[in-house]
């Protein structure tokens, strides 16, 4: 299913958020300086951008310009970075180890990486507002809208609290996809929303194919985290690996053993690609990153 | 300068917050329960909501409606308070009383403190994309950039970080006024530039008369804070007094004195007055906010 040309699309888009990402952020040599060089440190030269990656599959499929798409997944990465930073943070999950460096509060401090992610979060929802993303200033404002709410408890920061407090617990599937609905779907539905508002207006059924396929490919992002977490190396995933199981934190596999996880992910795969019948042809690179998600190995 | 009907128009303007504040949050009945108890443990029943009543007083003067206001003002009070959060916790200040009540972090956990403030963050955006604000959905979007600007590294994240790196150094006045524009100065200018953009339309002095207003407004409050931090029972502050001389950090006291830096606050009233005169008459609560701002004794 993946084309042959998709590892080039996929590189080409990694390498102008590369640019993008490092041209919006502040400078590392203005002050305050370090917390400048944090923010960098944080979001350069790191991690799949996976969320990028969705924003301008789906941002391409509506016929939006690059320009804007370069800035909502720009914001989009933000957000997600500064989850990072502070899930990293010795009070959450105190971890030494992130997209292959150490995290920010070893490199700088603990004061600094909180400010940092802090920041980030300011940026994101500046960079959404100050640049020109839709022709309507009040489908812009529903932008912000929406990656605010998946930033918020019903999203990312309320996944995060439910995630702490399941440490240790057992969990039922649907309260573990209720989990992760919030701490890792949310974003990645934000991501797919947030491309296609970039461009031209959807057809109500081209609007809630590319939701459902949004929340599928969400949730198998994070079944197949879980089984990666479970089955690799800290060397192949760049972070610290078994971590979940460690920690005693409910997961996919956990609750229905890795094989089981595989097949669910296969699934959610599956009704990704139905979902965006409505879409027709021109949605290739959804359907790639469909396969990517649940295929990849690291 | 203070009218005689002053302290029951801050009440009322108060008692509204409380209630759009109340209203705004999460409710804490619903799930993650102990995360949304935690944004409105450290939102409601507190402080003296200066950055509401400034947006108030500037949006009566434009002639807002009472109901943009209230959202907007939950806005600026929800980065205000996520701001105390954070700056309380143990990486930070390690402060153990805010507002007459435990801080966050030892009424709950250091990480449900970490992500209320995360969450109180990304609820304020919600609330200023998701309601109607302003006429104009574009100009919307600029309020939503500049309150971004506000919280981000040109505004409090910065000087908050510029402040954690002072501690036991010693700062030329011109650097502590560049300290403090960003670290209170910027979303007390935000407060008044939201409130009037809540409102009409406003001619070129007017707004940069309110700007200016705004800046001598911001500037006042951080000198009187820190004569207050310094000549203070902790009892009247509700907050733990004389802590920035006890961590080492420079205040307008230290730099000028006591005597001198109540003549400094004198002086920016004086200004905030002044720069009020493109209004005329139609700013009252404004002149009366920088009067008590400067003559504040907690």
């Amino acid at each position: 299913m993946i084309g042959s040309d998709f590892g080039a699309w996929m590189g080409s888009v990694q390498a102008r958020m590369e640019g993008a990402l490092a041209r919006l952020l502040p400078a590392a040599g203005i002050a305050p300086a370090r917390l400048h060089e944090a923010m960098r440190y944080a979001t350069l030269e790191g991690g799949k951008r996976v969320r990028p990656l969705l924003c301008f599959a789906a941002g391409e499929a509506c016929g939006a310009p690059a320009e804007r798409l370069e800035i909502a997944a720009a914001a989009l990465e933000m957000i997600h970075v500064y989850s990072l930073v502070h899930d990293d943070l010795p009070c959450m999950d105190n971890d030494v180890l992130r997209r292959g460096k150490p995290t920010v509060h070893l490199e700088y401090d603990e004061a600094t990486a909180l400010l940092a992610g802090d920041a980030l979060q300011a940026l994101a929802f500046q960079l959404l507002a100050e640049h020109r993303l839709a022709d309507d200033p009040a489908a812009q404002l529903d932008m912000v809208g929406a990656l605010a709410a998946a930033a918020g408890t019903r999203g990312m920061a309320g996944g995060q609290q439910i995630d702490l407090e399941a440490t240790g617990k057992a969990m039922s599937l649907p309260e573990l996809e209720a989990m992760h609905i919030r701490k890792t779907g949310a974003l990645i539905r934000a991501s797919v929303l947030l491309g296609a508002g970039c461009g031209r207006n959807l057809a109500a059924a081209e609007h809630s194919g590319l939701d459902h396929y949004a929340k599928c490919v969400g949730l198998a992002f994070q079944v197949v985290d879980d089984v990666l977490d479970a089955d690799s190396s800290t060397a192949t995933l760049g972070k610290t690996a078994g971590k979940d199981s460690k920690q005693g934190k409910p997961t996919y596999v956990s609750a229905m053993g890795s094989a089981h996880a595989r097949e669910f992910a296969e699934e959610l795969r599956r009704d990704a690609h139905a979902a965006l019948a409505p879409l027709g042809a021109r949605a290739p690179r959804l359907h790639e990153l469909a396969d990517f998600v649940v295929l990849r190995k690291f």
